[in-house]
């Protein structure tokens, strides 16, 4: 606050003198994090390859999944276990191909292939992630962005929106400290959501769970049942559940699943039998030999906490110290991100500053559809990876940055 | 031969009282097959995640795929290692995925995705793989049978369609030992195939060299370089190059490789980016470990040998002793099947035959496209999944099936 413009600028180039090296863009564990699943790269071990019914999983079949992997997931994500599917390592390229069958084919109760959808449009609420609106722009979706309010969905708009325009078929959503914000969506806001009018009949809610079980308190929220909800308003396909075990196991080394209604599961799975026999169900295997239960994942994200939480606060402190009054950031309960709000009109020259310095920080706009942040405000910010003092290091350059960037001569 | 109505009738009468409950149906390795790859169950190990060049491969990232097993299989499939990514658990849905990403975005030298072409077709030598036809099927693509010509491909016939109808952008080839005829492409056929001149300029072959190593007699003839050649004929991004680990190690829980130009691997590598984050780099890890080396899998594949050539030389022998002069059959020196022809017009019969006995055989049809085999003729038998014992039960009960349908009263 008290740092003039020359002060900044003298910080600023011993900084850029140091060449820091340090990279703050992807939201990755840690490799402490990693140990924790250690376990798996000698699993199942080399004797255990029937499931409980005895079936070899060593060989072709199986395209639901592994039942005891479902079970365990089904009680976390609050979805059926006949309504849940595990699946490949990826939860991202679940939810490409579940857009990529709509497109072709079409979904449960619409008119046909959304390809033939005159400027069919997802919305987007931002700041988001950018590898869903990567999804969009790669297969020539319309994204229409909508800002939070206060730190909340634009409930109102979005209603608003889907009310009047059938071309809106889709919207993604991170429920659970959403990604970048560390949003947690209420029962309420979960409601109004399942329960809105729609111009279009088959909408859809790309409901990514990808953090419902990475808690950085006590306060352990249970997982709100989105398609019991849904089923209660009278829309029982309108959301897909997405999930992964990317950051509680080892992230690409992971299972991804799939939950929705009766239907929606009917659909996804007889496209699917197009594309693939089934899944690796010998690294699900692997899963549930590490993981046990629901109980032992939610101890095993405990440890991860333990790791990350630290991590967290060392952010938030030097964004306290450094920052106050200057830019606003959010204090997630969960999750991977720190989003931050600097001034208007000064992020990407931040991030350009950071840059320069040698401190990788997710590409200006990055939260926003087309990497176009419209109030070029927001910076992503991804603690978990580095160790304490590098991220020390590299926060309070990047606050350097900021305010730099913001300081008028 | 010698065998009247009235013999077969009671032959199957007793046959159908016994109630088998056999299976030839899918191309399934037996368990002792599977057991050559238990090492996998165990492998890595607890301290074992680094790649030659020190890479974490626990974490995010590395979306070609490792490049120790890239090197190892770019020997064995004559594609230059940074023209072969590794990519996921299943051939069959790389496929699938450049089928449609062709569909979506086009292909380098196209003019536009395939979607927008008027009556888009694949040819389908026939008969050929079910799973290929079902891509096609699900996809909305026309298939247009060739049967083969003396166990052979029907070149001047492809040639002529090619050439004609700007509408055909792509071919199904299984080049080596082939599903399931197990021809084997010659030079001088895979010249043809690359270098003949087709109305669309971005035809491609999708070459699925599911079977690459796969043999079964002491001639291990070498993959053709059909890149190398398709380069030398002036068509460089015709092929598509397919092949996996599933029929090497264990079926869903290997390692799937896309080989092709500079270009068309560029061209995969942009789709897939919206797609994935990367493969399971920690299974590919695994695969190193376990194979070593190309020499490490032809020894692999020769333990197979061991184990599956005993099956093939039963039902050979079954076959010999009761169908001789009745109908023809394949005598492959590799692959995982034999293709059974018997008179025309009487296929379907025997398969129901046979699966009122408790036999079940690739539903009929099943090797042509939408499973309509004009001819009614060919039974596509695999012998690798029954024990010895099984199988010789099993194809001397079909045997009487395929007598029996096609007896005259």
């Amino acid at each position: 606050m008290s740092e003039t413009r020359t002060d900044l600028q003298r910080q600023y180039d011993t900084l850029r003198a140091r060449n820091l090296g340090l990279d703050l863009t992807r939201g990755k564990p840690s490799p402490e994090q990693l140990d924790l699943s250690n376990a798996l790269l000698s699993l199942p071990g080399e004797h255990d390859y029937r499931d409980a019914s005895g079936t070899d999983l060593r060989n072709y079949g199986g395209a639901d999944g592994l039942t005891e992997l479902r079970e365990i997931f089904a009680e976390l994500l609050a979805v059926p276990v006949a309504q849940l599917l595990a699946l490949g390592n990826a939860s991202l390229a679940v939810m490409h191909d579940s857009v990529v069958d709509a497109l072709l084919h079409g979904v449960p109760g619409g008119s046909g292939p959304w390809r033939d959808v005159q400027d069919l449009a997802f919305l987007c609420p931002v700041p988001g992630y950018d590898r869903h609106f990567s999804i969009c722009e790669s297969l020539g979706i319309r994204m229409i962005p909508v800002p939070f309010v206060n730190g909340r969905l634009d409930l109102d708009t979005i209603a608003r929106l889907v009310a009047e325009d059938p071309a809106i078929r889709g919207m993604w959503c991170v429920p659970m400290y959403s990604n970048p914000t560390g949003l947690v969506y209420t029962v309420e806001e979960v409601e109004a959501l399942v329960g809105m009018p729609t111009a279009a009949p088959d909408f859809r809610l790309f409901w990514d769970n990808a953090y419902a079980v990475h808690h950085l308190t006590d306060d352990e929220p249970p997982v709100i049942d989105v398609l019991g909800a849904a089923a209660t308003a009278g829309h029982p396909d309108r959301p897909l559940v997405f999930a992964s075990t990317s950051k509680i196991t080892l992230p690409g080394a992971g299972v991804a699943f799939l939950g929705g209604s009766a239907d929606n599961i009917a659909w996804f799975r007889r496209h699917s039998a197009a594309q693939t026999i089934g899944p690796d169900k010998i690294n699900q295997l692997r899963h549930v030999r590490l993981l046990k239960s629901a109980d032992g994942v939610r101890r095993h994200m405990r440890a991860h906490r333990a790791i990350v939480e630290p991590r967290f606060a060392a952010v938030l402190a030097i964004l306290e110290r450094r920052l106050t009054g200057v830019a606003t950031w959010s204090r997630p309960a969960g999750g991977y991100f720190i989003s931050l709000d600097v001034a208007p009109g000064t992020a990407a020259a931040a991030i350009a500053l950071a840059k320069e310095a040698g401190i990788a920080v997710t590409p200006a706009g990055s939260t926003w559809p087309h990497r176009n942040d419209l109030v070029d405000s927001n910076i992503r910010i991804a603690p978990t990876f580095p160790s304490i003092e590098e991220l020390e290091a590299a926060i309070d350059a990047l606050c350097t940055c900021v305010l730099l960037a913001s300081a008028v001569d």
